[in-house]
């Protein structure tokens, strides 16, 4: 028994270095970062946490403080998929996905962290163990970038040691979308992994269409064609536009995977342990797509993720998100070779620079 | 053009007389409840509101404070539904449900309160006109209530004037919530309406068993057998079963009103605007139950609910909840040869008692 004695949440508000357009989101002028701190009567500790594109984080920070931290209190902190379920439920009549997942997300993965910490072990060890590399992809919030500077963006990613990328598509035309994508399959080559992502902003017709326009160009994935409800709409855009499709950072509960999964025929699923109900939830969704053999791939915060796709035999692969997280943490992410490398410190291997983030808390209500 | 100037939020905790218990939320000491005011910039304002069992309210203050409220100082008050889309888009990332369809409910509620009263016409006339009474029942968290205080409880209903009923099920038996069923219904006789409801507690053959076991006792119709997401379920159990199955409370995107239609065969359809998306929420998921040829019932708020559910043609049963928000409110529900009455007031027709409440209200973070 690990009895809870506290969890503590904390809100960041971190300016991003340029303001950043989706075709969905609208502009991002910062992200939040939610953190989550859960502390054993033995003294010791875990941190989790979560991130939105700057909104809904008081409503976060507010559930974990008011709601999920009062229930934890006395709670054996070892049983982490028990407790992981009872906050859902707990939580239910508010809940089914929304906020509940991001607040719960947070804590799981403090959870996980203390028992990574526990077992004195890496997150990739203790969440599969298949491997500590995954195959790694940029992908930008690029869609207002104008071409120069999309391809420069593009470069910077191969620079980095990057060999696949993704852009946003979503333009005001298709004719527009078409043109980037091809300039940017003339840059890095026929070979290279490369990806769409609509942000979910078109119709399936329209989807239909900028896949057909685009056939020749070997693309890997598109990834939100359309809203996220559209289950079998997934399947329709996939087999009539001839590109496989990809959902995920949308996808909130249990159910909601297995119906994308049951309806959607996806290629790749794109859980993120931020808003899925943390590593636990995460788990869960990889086991869906192992079922459904399809490849489980993430969302975002890379600097933790990166233990989970490499540790899964079905791992498919790493986005590396235009928000920095890493940046504020003691070991931004690792690229070799054009893979993704695992932490081994035991734990998550997420360790938050929390003098450098300091100066950006939110305190207060 | 009638511009926004503030949106304030509130949050009481308003206790209960009596702990009461369901099946799957377990103890409500007291309600949430959070209201918006929406102020325009002529000085107009209109009011409205969201309720919980007590979980949750800290963060639907949060986002509409946070988030909601800047995002609409300066917009057009009477633009009601492209607000709603417009709240609803901006804050999708952390919302498809959830918190946020609550906290947009309690905005949307207010937008409707200016707009019927600058029509200076009471909620049923503006929200349908098909009626100004409709049918109604009492419905109470009992589950934890021994027989003789669950018979009382009932009774209690009857000498309210209500001319239906409906009871908590999921006992730890099934033949305790047969032999509740059968107590319950021998007292109310053989004709009046009866409901049972599992809140979701229940497997789909647990659920079938139930309802053939009490196939004999004239039940309108089974609530929540199962949980909510498992949409081709209710249409088994009611098939299987053989009582019409009901749901509504906890779907909170049109796009789960969709699927619970689609797949579900549902007997009765039960949003509540509260936590659908407002009045206008509320109104499109009626119009998919039309569409299906349900009626369109309510869960909680009587006091808002009563003006939706009689406006409607395919208007169904209102349920009065054992949620007491009414009591702080300057018009209670109003019950007339067993159905309920609409308020003829300009507005929704609920003017919370402030001074009545004050002092249950939480302030701070």
């Amino acid at each position: 028994m690990s009895q809870i004695r506290s969890v503590d949440a904390r809100l960041f508000e971190i300016p991003l270095d340029e303001v950043l357009v989706d075709a969905k989101h609208g502009d991002h002028f910062h992200f939040h970062l939610i953190t989550a701190t859960v502390t054993l009567e033995d003294g010791r500790s875990g941190t989790g946490y979560t991130y939105n594109g700057g909104r809904g984080g008081h409503a976060t920070k507010a559930m974990i403080k008011h709601d999920l931290a009062p229930f934890l209190v006395g709670k054996d902190a070892n049983d982490v998929e028990g407790l992981c379920d009872e906050m859902d439920w707990h939580m239910h009549y508010v809940g089914r996905g929304g906020i509940l997942s991001f607040a719960i997300s947070a804590v799981d993965i403090a959870l996980w962290d203390l028992r990574c910490r526990a077992l004195e072990q890496p997150l990739w060890k203790v969440a599969g163990g298949a491997g500590k590399t995954c195959l790694a992809y940029g992908g930008g919030i690029d869609l207002a970038f104008p071409l120069p500077k999309l391809l420069k963006n593009i470069q910077g990613y191969l620079d980095a040691g990057l060999e696949a990328v993704k852009i946003k598509v979503g333009q005001p035309s298709e004719a527009e979308d078409v043109a980037r994508i091809r300039a940017v399959r003339e840059l890095i080559g026929p070979e290279r992994a490369f990806m769409i992502d609509a942000n979910y902003s078109m119709s399936r017709e329209q989807a239909i269409s900028l896949a057909r326009a685009v056939g020749d160009q070997n693309l890997l994935w598109f990834e939100e064609p359309i809203i996220p409800d559209d289950y079998e709409g997934f399947a329709i855009v996939g087999e009539e536009g001839g590109i496989p499709t990809a959902q995920g950072e949308n996808l909130h509960t249990i159910h909601e995977f297995k119906m994308a999964l049951a309806h959607g025929n996806l290629g790749f699923l794109q859980p993120d342990a931020s808003n899925c109900l943390g590593i636990t939830g995460w788990l869960r969704a990889s086991e869906l797509a192992k079922a459904h053999g399809v490849p489980v791939c993430s969302h975002g915060m890379q600097e933790l993720q990166v233990s989970l796709v490499s540790a899964q035999q079905h791992g498919g692969w790493l986005e590396v998100h235009s928000f920095p997280i890493d940046r504020y943490t003691t070991r931004p992410l690792v690229i070799e070779d054009g893979r993704a490398v695992a932490p081994d410190a035991p734990g998550t291997g997420v360790t938050f620079d929390w003098d450098a983030i300091e100066e950006f808390e939110v305190r207060g209500d």
